[in-house]
């Protein structure tokens, strides 16, 4: 697969400065690219590599036009002009329809001629799997789940009885989709079980990390909406309804009947308590546990800085006394007060 | 399956106001309940729904016993009353027991007639699988494993070797228990490991999480006790044992040789450090580290706030900045001490 | 297997105070050995134990070769020294070569004929599996993937297509390597997928924790060097390069394109930002949140100390007003100063 520079401007946008007709087949960071690379620029970190590169050509913002005489595409968005040039010279493999004979298939289920079931995967009775969907090796897709078409189930991926996925999922491996959500309720010292008989419903166009956990619902449905994109390791309660477009990074918990609003973006390791409702485009720091709801977009933080352990005890050692520490201000202010007067 | 409000209370407690003979299939959120399903009220929160509910009949503590006409049942712990009416009308679903075609049972192993062993299971050599157990699709059950009656694990569970859990446990996808331990010791600029030989050994009633990991221990036994839940994503390290009905919500990790006490409730991604002993009855908060012992019941907590980004900085650039704060405070004190006297 | 301390102590290092023929046949704590193993004190907190226990002999460092007239091993490195003891008498057990009938390998895969691939497992066309090395039941290595000497995989470890591995990798249950980073790009309301065309990397002598996940790159590789030791439930994301010998705990979360140096430590449930450099030689506190690059070896930490949630408010209250506080103390000061001239 090869490109000119031009064929790539015409199917992706963004105008040509330099020779149009440079041949492109793959496309690398700035450091390793070859002549018959393209590369980017979209991280001012990386601007000395722009002399240095070995690039057929690079993907400039209108800001760094003319910052080389190299052949270029200028776009007004070169971070998603990237994204779309390595979508069309690295093409998602091809996987061929049909069942595989080491896969196990349950009574009722529909498959889609042109969908693909891998080794070792079991698809339980009454599931419906949508055209060019792939479920990959050892997958479990419980009774009654609906696929969409176009889903893209990497190996091992669970999905519990009557969940229900949109199209053109993607689920990397050990993602576990519709397990029971965290209720329990005490009675006479012991925990008793309460079931869990929501379903996962998730929206179109998501793509979700390996080992990330999404709960079912206890009563109602936990919702995943559309355009939706999950890092690895994150944990969604049950009854959470996250808005479309949000990306949430690695590691984030989501206790349960949290709303999260439409275009939020959340840092790794970030924490949200249950029952909290969060705004349309909140954006919220790493690290950060958000434990009331935030009713306006904006960005939010919590978070301890690090420093040298010796000089962070020092410090740490005063977190326990800011109270009192604020009462010594106060007589002091009330003492010179009373002097100055 | 329907009962009558009479015939529910009968099976579960509580006293039954109104119409008795009002006929309930399923249970529902007061915003969703029809008029053939139950609901219930036990966050305050949601009390304006009680007018508005269609549903049949309500499940009230002794403080709203009149807060609504509707045919109710009042209880003295109106959660684990809903928690038990929502088991009798949602009972577990029957597994045919039997070994799949597809599974693999080694050499030796014991497994009762009404255990059921799915599609592309492993049960290791000289495993014991108790009576009424399932052991669900993909699950890998290693040599002389002994799981006790009425377990359940779904998909793609791992028991490593000679692991010993008890009666009831639930086990969610993607569960690793026996994995292990982080034992390594430094020699000469390398690494070496320390094998670990340690079992862990589950109590009865037992709950787990989705990709909940329990390593075994490196000498004696990782140990949990009767009656503990674990939310999912938890990190259970080599040699700590958790006390009876202890509840730990989702991404929470405890290191290694920890001793946590019976009754105690630990928010999601906390953390406890390694060779700590934690006393009964102790509530941790979200988000906190717990880095010594705990040897009194009761709440605990450390937290970093969080607010708008921009107030958060204005904040966090003086945290490296108290002992110089608080030595400030010590001067003004003694000059005005000084000038006092 | 049994040895006479002589024996350990020949193979081993040390050496022997007191009867050097006592034979031993398995290690273990100081409280629960029996006359026939061997015990260890590498930590000061069980120094009472010394005293009372029934080991056969015991493994001390040189501080405390006359705390005790047990038959005992002194050496100048005890932990190491235990490490290696117990290696000895708990030999990796061995595992017979061979294809599991119920295994599935695609097209030209090259498995070395002392491998051995087990039930449900699944190697990808064109795989190559080197020498002794052990892929567990329900593994799934993908197409192209090469995997070295002596590896050994635990069940449902997934390896993406094209990764390479060294020598001696140990992959507990659930690990995943390669799949994608977490690379979107807005354009137009909606994110769209960057392909991660890169690779993971591992060395030799890596072991690698329950559930761990691990991307491959974007463009160029994810690495992992010579000697690294991770725990369970961490979070590598794409184009991370961790350095030979460092060791990270549990729940750890590295976010994209940073880069730790070699012989660091980093405690559980820390992060690193993405982007960043970490030195050789640093050691980051549990729970802490590194946000810039570190250049210097070092301990660091960040970390809200935990009080009794009463306390804790007291505390946390102010941590919104820092600024003003300090704002108070300037005031004060100046006034003072103005007083005092």
């Amino acid at each position: 697969m090869t490109y000119t520079l031009a064929e790539l401007a015409a199917r992706i946008g963004g105008r040509v400065l330099g020779d149009a007709q440079v041949e492109i087949r793959q496309i690398a960071t700035l450091e390793r690219a070859q002549p018959d690379q393209i590369s980017f620029l979209t991280n001012r970190k990386y601007h000395a590599q722009l002399v240095s590169t070995k690039a057929g050509a690079v993907i400039l913002g209108e800001a760094d036009a003319d910052a080389t005489d190299l052949p270029r595409i200028i776009s007004a968005n070169p971070y998603a002009c990237f994204a779309k040039v390595s979508s069309l010279l690295n093409p998602f493999p091809e996987t061929a329809p049909g069942v595989h004979p080491r896969a196990v298939v349950g009574e009722g289920a529909q498959i889609d001629p042109t969908a693909s079931i891998a080794a070792m995967a079991v698809v339980g009775a009454g599931a419906v799997i949508g055209a060019h969907s792939v479920i990959g090796e050892g997958c479990f897709v419980g009774d009654n789940v609906v696929i969409g078409r176009h889903a893209r189930l990497y190996p091992r991926v669970v999905i519990y009885h009557g969940c229900v996925i949109g199209d053109n999922l993607i689920a990397h491996a050990g993602v576990v989709f519709g397990s029971d959500g965290f209720g329990i309720a005490m009675d006479e010292g012991r925990w008793i079980k309460i079931p869990q008989i929501g379903r996962v419903v998730i929206g179109n166009d998501v793509e979700i990390g390996a080992n990330t956990t999404i709960d079912r619902g206890a009563l109602d449905d936990t919702v995943i909406e559309d355009g939706v994109k999950l890092d690895n390791q994150i944990q969604i309660a049950h009854n959470v309804r996250i808005g479309a477009h949000t990306a949430i990074a690695g590691c984030v918990g989501i206790a349960g009947s949290t709303t999260i609003g439409k275009y939020c973006q959340i840092g790794g390791s970030a924490g949200i308590l249950g029952h909290l409702k969060i705004a349309d485009g909140v954006v919220i720091a790493s690290f950060t546990l958000i434990g009331k709801s935030i009713r306006e977009a904006g960005s939010y933080a919590g978070i301890f800085p690090f420093s040298k352990t010796d000089d962070w005890k020092k410090s740490a050692v005063h977190l326990r006394h800011l109270d009192e520490m604020s009462n010594r201000i106060k007589v002091l202010e009330k003492l010179l007060l009373k002097q100055e007067s």
